[in-house]
Parts: C-alpha cells; sequence; structure tokens
C-alpha cells in the first residue's frame, strides 16, 4: 500500500530555472530519505506558492518525512505550511494510468 | 511543461474497496477528458477525505477539468473542495525519479 504526501506553502522564490539550481543538492538528498519513492516539485510563480507531491512506501516515512520537512521548511522563513496524508486507492489509480508501481 | 492539479474534499464515504467499485465508472470517464496524463486517486477514511493528484499536459487543460469537477463534486453534495494547479519544475522532479514524461 503506498501513501501520498502533498505539501505546499507560500514563498517568495526563486522559481523557474533559478528554483532548479538552488534546490538540486536538497532534491539529490530526498533520494536518500528513507520510503520516498519519488517527488513532483511544483512550483507557482504568480501565487508565490510551491510545494510537492511525494509516493512514499509506507505512511510512517510519509509522517517522518513531512515532520523533518515541515521543520526544515520552517528554518528558511516558510510560513503557511500545508501537508496532508493520503492513502493510495491502488484499483481507480491503475484505470487512470498512475505511477505507483 | 506539464502541470499537476491537486484536489481534496470532505466525503462520508465510500471508502476502499467499496470506493473503488463505485467509481470505476467515472475512473474510466476521466481517461476520456482532454489532457489527462494521469490520476492518483487519494483516500483518508479515519479524517473522511478524499481526492485527486493528476498531470495535464497543459495549464488550460487543468484549469477546464478543476471546473468540471468542482461541478460535479458539488452536484454530488459535497463542499469543502480545494483544488490547487502548479506547473512542475522538471529538472529537480527529475532528480527525484517523479513520472513527468
Amino acid at each position: 500500500m503506498k501513501y501520498l504526501l502533498q505539501v505546499d506553502f507560500i514563498m517568495d522564490g526563486p522559481f523557474g530555472e533559478e528554483m532548479s539550481k538552488g534546490f538540486a543538492d536538497l532534491a539529490n538528498s530526498i533520494n536518500e530519505e528513507p520510503g520516498v519513492i519519488w517527488k513532483i516539485w511544483t512550483e507557482d510563480a504568480a501565487a508565490k506558492e510551491a510545494g510537492g507531491i511525494y509516493l512514499f512506501e509506507t505512511k510512517e516515512d510519509a509522517e517522518k518525512y513531512l515532520d523533518m520537512h515541515s521543520a526544515r521548511l520552517t528554518s528558511f522563513g516558510i510560513t503557511n505550511i500545508r501537508g496532508k496524508i493520503f492513502e493510495v486507492n491502488k484499483a481507480l489509480s491503475l484505470i487512470n494510468n498512475a505511477p505507483i508501481k
């Protein structure tokens, strides 16, 4: 059973290519976190919002990551952090070609 | 450039296997919607919440889908619908093995 974590927050940037350069090391470190299968990095420069969608092997891994990541974002000065963990409905997701294997 | 739509809302169910059976026809219809690449169906029976994470080909496709889907959910009696559209940061997402191709 897979778990999905969705995180989003308000931030002043960087966005786009600057974001890609500024957070490459962080992205690499995320591959080392327990239970992370993948992350999609999300951004909305106009709304000044960003975040991520993650797939995890277990609910516990997702919960531990959210705690760690929320503390890290707070240390960056980011507030208004919204994090939610959901179970993935496998049967319905597979109908819609979801990347959950 | 790909766009991510995240939707979640409060609902009384069904969850789990009943959800899989009850919404299979809806899931199949979603494959016919313009620009949908995939959908991950999300659920949290304990919190009585559910939703979906979608990848779209264009921002316009995501916006049109969110309008249609919000109206459909409202017709089901669902309130507290939260829908957000983000641009995907491709370079960072590919570092984290994201399924965005």
